[in-house]
C-alpha cells in the first residue's frame, strides 16, 4: 500500500506542447483539459499491468501535487497553499483504447483508469521543493532515456492546474494531481523496467516491472 | 454529508435504449460505456447547483448500486453478492459541455464531475428489494412527470455492469454505481424543484432545488 489516502485523482491532459504534439493532438489554448482517476488505480511498488483488452500500454511520467488543504474555486494567487506536496507519478495509458475512446466521442475511462495506472513515488514534501517548475522529470525503459523534460515547460502551470480544478469540483485533504507529461511517451512490453524520478530531488526514484494480464 | 463513504463512483451511460436514442447516440451493444464521478460531487440534500460554465443542466435518474464487497474480475453468476444495496441517484450532466467534450474527442469531466452532479437518496438494504429489475425510477420537475422507466429496460443487466467495471478496475467496499437512465431527460433551470424515487420503495424519494452558481 502506499501513503495515499486521498478520494480524488485528476491529472492533466496535454500539458507541454511537445508532448500534445507527439501524438498529433491540439494545444490546449485556453483551459486545461482534465481527467479522472479513480483511487484504485493507485500503485507504488511491484508491477504495472497492462490489461488485457490493451495492446499498447504507453509511459508517461508526470508530477504529482499532493493537496494538503481542501478547497473550491480557489484563486490563483492562493492556489499553492493548498499543496502539502509533491510524488512522481507514472499516467500508465492504455494509448490503443484512449485514440479509441477520442474517435467515439467516449470518456477516457478504459484507457485510464485501469488497476495500477497511476504509479507513484514517495511523499514529497514541499519544503524539500524550491521551485516546482524547475524540475526534471525522467523516465528510462530498461535503462534507456526516453523522457526528460523540466517542468518549466508546463503550458498550465501549477496554480492555474489547482484553481481551474477547484473552479469545476472541490478538493480535498489528500487528493492527487497528475500535471500532465512531458514528451517521449512510448509503448512499454511485459518484462520492460521503468524507472523514473525527479532529478532534483534526492531518493525519488521509482522502478516498476511491467507485466500483463493475460 | 451523506451515507456514501466510498472513494469512487462508476457511472453508465446509454443504457436504456430509448434514452440513447433519445440524444441520438449509438446504442451500445457490446460493452457498457463508464465514466467516472468523485466522490467530492456527492449530495444528500440541499440544491443541485447548474455550473456558471454550463447553460444547459440535464436531469438523469438512475438506479444506484452501492457495493458492500470488493473485488475484482468478478463473474456474473456471482456480482450481486457485491452489492450491499441501492440507492435512487441523479446523474446531473451539463449537457452542452457534454457535447463539447463528445464532438472534440476529449473526456466527460467537466460535463459530469462537478459538485452536486451526483445526488442520492437513502441508503436501501438489498432485503428492501425483492428484484432490482423490476423497479420503476420516476422524476418530476416542478410535480410534472418527466421521466417514468423501468431497470427491467437495460441493456447491460446490474450483474454484467458489475462484472465488466471490475474487469477494469477493483471496485471497493462503500463504492457507488449509477446504472444508466431511462428516456426523459431534459433541462432543468434555476428555481425548479426535482422530486424522484422508486416507486416500489417506501420513502425512497428525493427533492432538490436547482439554483445556479453564477
Ligand atoms: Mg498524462
Ligand atoms: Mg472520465
Ligand atoms: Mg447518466
Amino acid at each position: 500500500m502506499s501513503w495515499f489516502h486521498g478520494r480524488k485523482i485528476v491529472c492533466v491532459g496535454r500539458n507541454y506542447a511537445d508532448h500534445a504534439r507527439e501524438l498529433g493532438n491540439e494545444i490546449p489554448k485556453t483551459k486545461p483539459l482534465i481527467f479522472l482517476k479513480p483511487s484504485s488505480a493507485v500503485v507504488s511498488e511491484g508491477t504495472l499491468v497492462r490489461p488485457k483488452y490493451s495492446h499498447s500500454l504507453h509511459h508517461e511520467v508526470e508530477l504529482g501535487l499532493v493537496i494538503g488543504k481542501g478547497g473550491k474555486k480557489i484563486h490563483i494567487d492562493r492556489a499553492l497553499e493548498h499543496v502539502a506536496g509533491y510524488t512522481i507519478g507514472l499516467d500508465m495509458t492504455a494509448r490503443d483504447i484512449q485514440d479509441q475512446c477520442k474517435s467515439k466521442g467516449h470518456p477516457w475511462t478504459e484507457a485510464k483508469c485501469f488497476d495500477t495506472s497511476c504509479a507513484v513515488g514517495r511523499f514529497i514534501s514541499s519544503s524539500e521543493v524550491l521551485d516546482p517548475h524547475q524540475l526534471t522529470l525522467w523516465l528510462q525503459v530498461n535503462g534507456v532515456t526516453k523522457q526528460n523534460g523540466s517542468t518549466k515547460d508546463m503550458i498550465f502551470r501549477i496554480s492555474e492546474v489547482i484553481s481551474y480544478i477547484s473552479g469545476i469540483m472541490s478538493i480535498e485533504e489528500g487528493d492527487l494531481i497528475l500535471t500532465g507529461t512531458p514528451a517521449g511517451v512510448g509503448e512499454v512490453f511485459p518484462g520492460d523496467v521503468i524507472t523514473a524520478g525527479i532529478r532534483e530531488v534526492p531518493n525519488s526514484e521509482i522502478r516498476f516491472l511491467v507485466t500483463t494480464d493475460e
